[in-house]
């Protein structure tokens, strides 16, 4: 396996990237505007040294521009509370996965690498679209029927996510047992320079490394 | 149904937006460093303006300088002879169907339109993967999982094919009856002021406007 992973600078896809860096070829940040985008993707570039695999940011400003989502710097305010409850669906992004890993699937093939990755987990299923098992199968298979050579099966790229079915927890636990340092990862959607402490996100990321939490939350 | 067109310019998505511009709320061209991308848009524009269709024009700076293709000004020369033939193969642009989806989708999505459209056909099948009758399935069961409510079947947007299973020849024919002006529409992928004659897509507009073509080719 020689992998494209989509690499937000966050603790799923850190975890994944140090997991998996033997087979990582590559690791992509996409920059679509989002309030956590600018410290996000600083702590993507130290772990991407640290891990020894190469790293491309692709900017993608039409989102910030075009999109609607309270994520994106052009949107409204972040909901406070917990990650999974209905009033997190305004920070959805429309359709972010399927464009970042279409990007991804171009990346692959134009490298001739034969996979791409990403990190979501169960927990992203409730809210998040684009992060349930049914659209990564789906995904999956457009992705392998839309590369490589036409009436070759096989030939394509494939889409691996290995935590689609873990929490966010056992993501951690993964981690802590391979020494990720969660020091040098960010989550809060709020983009500050500390973690608020009560977005959805922070909130997720306090019950995820609880015992092993090394992030200093404003609250 | 209220409807975003990926867009090029070229005959196909041409016919499709005058076929169905009272469906198309948006149409979307995207600049991603192809040969004809400058005359492509152009036509787009022009057409969209005279059928009353609000137009975007995207640009994907980062294909034109990562991706691998003698479509690409990055590429090498472009190959002439038939279309469906092995040689033309070069010309593929990897994922770029799933790439401009994506971004329609979240485009759809985000302005509260419930279709996503793209003018593919038969004979597009042999050489493009991402054209094929089986990746347009899968990757529009991606996008109604990956779009809408989570577990709201029917809340996402549908990707919607009309010409998938008809050749260039039958959308040519259906726009001559609708009455579309041909000489608005760019093909060439050599992207010269004048249609070179001899490219591959250049052999098939011919074939496909045959006793009626308004094209200026050089040879």
């Amino acid at each position: 396996m020689k992998a494209v992973l989509i690499y937000s600078g966050g603790l799923d896809s850190t975890t994944l990237l140090y997991e998996f860096r033997e087979s990582i070829a590559l690791a992509v940040s996409f920059d679509y505007g989002s309030k956590h985008n600018a410290r996000e993707i600083e702590y993507a570039r130290k772990n991407c040294a640290r891990a020894g695999v190469r790293h491309l940011v692709i900017p993608l400003d039409f989102m910030g521009r075009y999109f609607r989502s309270d994520l994106l710097l052009s949107g409204g305010g972040i909901p406070e509370g917990a990650y999974d409850s209905e009033n997190m669906s305004s920070t959805v992004v429309p359709f972010r996965n399927g464009i970042m890993l279409s990007i991804a699937a171009g990346l692959a093939e134009s490298y001739g690498l034969d996979t791409i990755m990403m990190a979501n987990h169960s927990g992203d299923h409730s809210i998040y679209p684009d992060c349930t098992p049914e659209f990564t199968q789906a995904f999956g298979k457009a992705v392998e029927y839309g590369t490589g050579k036409v009436g070759k099966p096989g030939s394509g790229v494939r889409l691996v996510s290995p935590y689609c079915n873990i929490t966010k927890r056992q993501i951690a636990l993964r981690g802590r047992d391979l020494g990720v340092d969660y020091s040098l990862t960010y989550s809060c959607y709020k983009g500050g320079e500390h973690h608020c402490g009560k977005c959805g996100t922070c909130v997720e990321r306090k019950e995820a490394l609880e015992g092993f939490d090394p992030t200093e939350y404003l609250f």
